[in-house]
């Protein structure tokens, strides 16, 4: 089986911050392990990022370097992964365009996901067109690789229905398979709380742990990690539901054996948080130090970076070129 | 001055069907003697003519070679005037990407012009988001190409304002004046009644006389023209108000004094309908005569009229591609 013959995923980021521990427990950590067999292409998704940034288009950009770093730091190689910037290619433009004729805007309303960023982000009636509709950019990025598996969290799996609408209309139209429809791949763990205890690891909440973080940040962090609020003294019997530390032990911990038995007396009482703390302090300082240290021997020499992303963007963008050639050509757009 | 420096007009059509002498009164015959003044961009509009003809792209990709026939026929010099093909210039929907971010969804429902074709196609809850968003499409167009003037019917100045709104808040984001506002240019004599009487001549009423009617088409639509129908008898004093013949003598003939002898004696009584049509057709076939000939000259030869859409399009391109550029670096998307 040769490369080109592997299935294809979508997957990637809208480049607004820099990545942490809930994205790469949600994606990341698959990513390194799905390059090797699947063709990946890892999309930095900026123009997406403007739907809802357009009043600070600097963090976009600012932030394409910052997640390239993210990737590279965490052993996403781009000798195997093709790793794109979403606006370079104009092609995802242009599909998104034709789309848009293949979806109303009744059924973009009812999208629960678009529905739920919408109320997330207070847009009411003011939802910017192009939030409405990127749905339909979505569809268009997915397609254009000819991807058939999308790693997504299980809240947007709503969005690859959509896409898997437009992908059927559009062959239905065209008489032919030209798109090819998709299945969200939605990871076992997907979603990791932050360290206040909400439900989810979110930059614009303030309780993240980042990719690159330093040993100090992660030392500060863990302290204000949420453990559980009814254990006051180390003799208490302790309670592992909703207890951050646990969970990202659960997440982290390469002796799972041990942590079962750290567990075991931690419930039964006779532990303090302190000594759960420690163990998740060293288990985090040694996953992210190499990390770490990757992410600035590359950050070293942006250059060499950014021809990368170049590379990545140019290989992709052959690739979507192809896509919306045969797209214009069966909705009569070919004339020369 | 060099043309370089002219105002720059944005016109165009949706290549959907021949174009007539509405299309003549109503634009054609402006476009005739703007491109001597003004630098003209006159673009088929096959991608927005797909919002609503998903189900029907055959038409509109056979519609681009009539209308260009129509417009050399016409006396558009492609010399002077550049003709482009919209799908063939990927940076208009790029350009309509981003706009999307800059008008909210309230706005594009709230638009009277958008309003009123959506109630005409009869769309109801079931608009396609194309067909909601072809306003940030519009002003792609229009601001790609940096036009100042457009020339449009008085049912569609909103959309000119609604253009005009995305470039003030694009420029005000970029903090320069990158995009610039046009203004509608709104012919006097703007809109033909067809044959039938009905307020617009329309390929969907039925109601049109081409540009490339043939002589005999032409005399059995003359036949049909609306007059006046309380002058049933030659005796009878006529009336002009509403009166289709005397409409199109008053938009088409050249001796405008014999035309208010005429008129006078018409609602004096004794002149007949018959008469008042015999002129009318010696009008038509003298002014279609020159159109017809030049159409089917340019027909023996598709492929130079292929060929002048190419180049016309290519040297648009080049004008939105410079563009496009502007406003990719304004968003802080430009990385290589």
């Amino acid at each position: 089986m040769t490369r080109a013959t592997l299935p294809i995923i979508l997957t990637g980021d809208r480049p607004t911050g820099p990545l942490h521990l809930g994205h790469f427990v949600g994606s990341l950590r698959n990513r390194v392990a799905y390059q090797h067999d699947y063709r990946q292409f890892i999309m930095l998704a900026d123009a997406q990022a403007l739907t809802d940034n357009m009043e600070d288009t600097g963090k976009v950009h600012r932030n394409v370097l910052e997640v390239a770093l993210d990737y590279l730091a965490v052993g996403i190689d781009p000798a195997i992964s093709t790793i794109l910037i979403q606006s370079q290619i104009p092609e995802l433009a242009e599909l998104t365009f034709y789309y848009l004729n293949l979806v109303t805007v009744a059924r973009l309303e009812r999208n629960p996901t678009v529905k739920e960023e919408i109320r997330l982000r207070g847009f009411e009636r003011d939802i910017p067109a192009g939030f409405l509709t990127y749905p339909a950019s979505q569809a268009a990025d997915i397609t254009a690789f000819k991807a058939t598996l999308v790693p997504v969290g299980d809240d947007q799996v709503p969005m690859i229905e959509q896409t898997n609408e437009i992908v059927r209309k559009f062959n239905r139209l065209a008489q032919r398979e030209i798109l090819v429809e998709a299945k969200a791949l939605v990871p076992a763990l997907g979603r990791l709380p932050g360290i206040d205890g909400k439900a989810k690891m979110s930059k614009s909440l303030g309780n993240t742990i980042n990719l690159g973080a330093s040993a100090d940040e992660i030392r500060a962090a863990v302290k204000q990690v949420y453990t559980d609020p009814l254990h006051l003294r180390v003799d208490d019997p302790g309670h592992l539901e909703g207890n951050v530390a646990f969970i990202y032990l659960d997440a982290f911990d390469p002796d799972q054996e041990g942590l079962a038995g750290l567990k075991e007396r931690y419930v039964r009482g006779g532990v303090g948080d302190s000594l759960v703390k420690k163990r998740l302090e060293g288990v985090l300082q040694e996953m992210l130090a190499p990390v770490r240290a990757r992410r600035e021997a590359f950050a070293q020499d942006p250059g060499a970076v950014m021809q990368m992303l170049k590379d990545g963007t140019f290989k992709a963008r052959d690739v979507a070129a192809r896509t919306a050639d045969e797209v214009r050509a069966a909705l009569g757009l070919r004339y020369f």
